[in-house]
């Protein structure tokens, strides 16, 4: 299975990256693009069998690895690949 | 609306931050990972009337800000969100 996880900085942190991001595209003439947040992202294949052990294992990599929960929240969404199948 | 815009190297590219962190989780036991790629992810409010113009400005901003063409791909879903109706 592939688990994608989104880390993004919890909306009450300020995130300098997605303003900077936001000004290099005013910059650009693109002012309808009103505000930007960055983020991180990563897709784990995960040699699961269903994909609630998918869940649980990208929910625990993330709770221990890819996020700081001090000032950061993750989303996973969890696919079928066919790496799955491997 | 908002536009979620996923930047990952491409599949032929070396991705040690992927490589690191697929390490890190088999060192903390997680070793039914086998695979991790990193990449960025954006979230772009967009003052736009259609789907389609806030894909065409999403696809502008990825190809001329957020991803570098030569080594990065990049993925764009359109989500219609209380902010379009600022």
């Amino acid at each position: 299975m592939r688990a994608r996880v989104f880390v993004m900085l919890k909306p009450s942190v300020f995130d300098p990256q997605g303003t900077t991001v936001a000004d290099a595209l005013h910059t650009l003439g693109y002012a309808s693009v009103t505000a930007v947040r960055q983020g991180k992202y990563f897709e784990l294949d995960i040699d699961a069998k269903t994909e609630d052990e998918a869940r649980r294992i990208a929910s625990e990599a993330a709770d221990k690895l890819l996020a700081n929960p001090v000032i950061e929240s993750y989303r996973i969404d969890i696919e079928k690949t066919e790496a799955a199948k491997r």
